[in-house]
């Protein structure tokens, strides 16, 4: 951030009267740009004991497998968010949402939160950011070729439990 | 928004190639800036059956009671955030947080986080962002004077059941 959005004017780092951190501040009109973490929603898609996972056809991370997910839009709410992503990358309509895991990675600024949901049919096909969709008993998840950690940690909690809330971090 | 914040150009508002809403792009640059939503995160800190809250020194709200709680900041993970906010708002310390509720909020465009935590000791007093700190039986929480509709949903669904995770949305 170089510039102010709100009058075009400079910026500088200062820690603003009353807060105890630095900001991006316009030289100029004195606007605090505030920086927050992003949310990544989206579901685990199940159909007769198995789970639906997108091959990623997007950087980063292009040809590995994740649940379909992705950030969450200014007004929606995370169960919104987690179908429209399902829709988007997998055009997989699903029900019967639960909230299944939270997690926080810090390094990145994002939390992830995946809800177990019900595939309502089969007639899935790969959306633009996907190579291909499909469906993999337990056994069969592409453990080595998943494509974040967060991925792997979400899976492994499901597994473990289903139907538990998960909550965890991903530290580096 | 008005101008980039990365070249200080003007800013239009257009649906980006292979994207499916009006982002806010620069006429010069090219960068698409987005905007999604924000994470606000708590604690519901216990004392001996008691519930901790704290009565708001600043607007929107003012005088109003709610859970110490405020907007996570990049690089923390959640539990880290509602601690701090707990620290700052009450110069309470807590432990052994465990996630009671989050809730969508769509039409601010943001998430509210709770955890259930225990105080350390009682050593709290208000910090800037109080006018006052306190703990309350459930039969003296403030109902006609807590601050957010949020607020009330997620005392409600605690004293409900403490031990369960809560999810759900305001929609107005």
């Amino acid at each position: 951030m170089k510039f102010c959005s709100a009058c075009g004017s400079g910026i500088e780092s200062r820690i603003p009267e009353g807060d105890n951190r630095p900001r991006h501040v316009c030289i100029s009109c004195d606007t605090v740009h505030y920086q927050n973490p992003k949310i990544v929603a989206g579901c685990l898609p199940e159909w007769q004991g198995k789970l639906l996972l997108c091959r990623r056809a997007i950087e980063p991370r292009h040809g590995f497998w994740t649940p379909p997910a992705g950030f969450m839009e200014n007004a929606e709410s995370l169960e919104a968010a987690a179908s429209r992503e399902t829709v988007e990358e997998a055009n997989a309509n699903v029900s019967q949402l639960a909230l299944n895991g939270i997690y926080s990675i810090p390094h990145i600024s994002q939390v992830h939160v995946f809800f177990r949901a019900q595939l309502v049919d089969t007639n899935f096909y790969a959306g633009d950011e996907s190579l291909e969709v499909a469906l993999f008993d337990e056994q069969d998840i592409p453990w080595d070729h998943l494509a974040f950690r967060v991925t792997t940690l979400a899976l492994k909690n499901y597994y473990r439990d289903p139907s538990r809330m998960h909550v965890g971090s991903i530290i580096v």
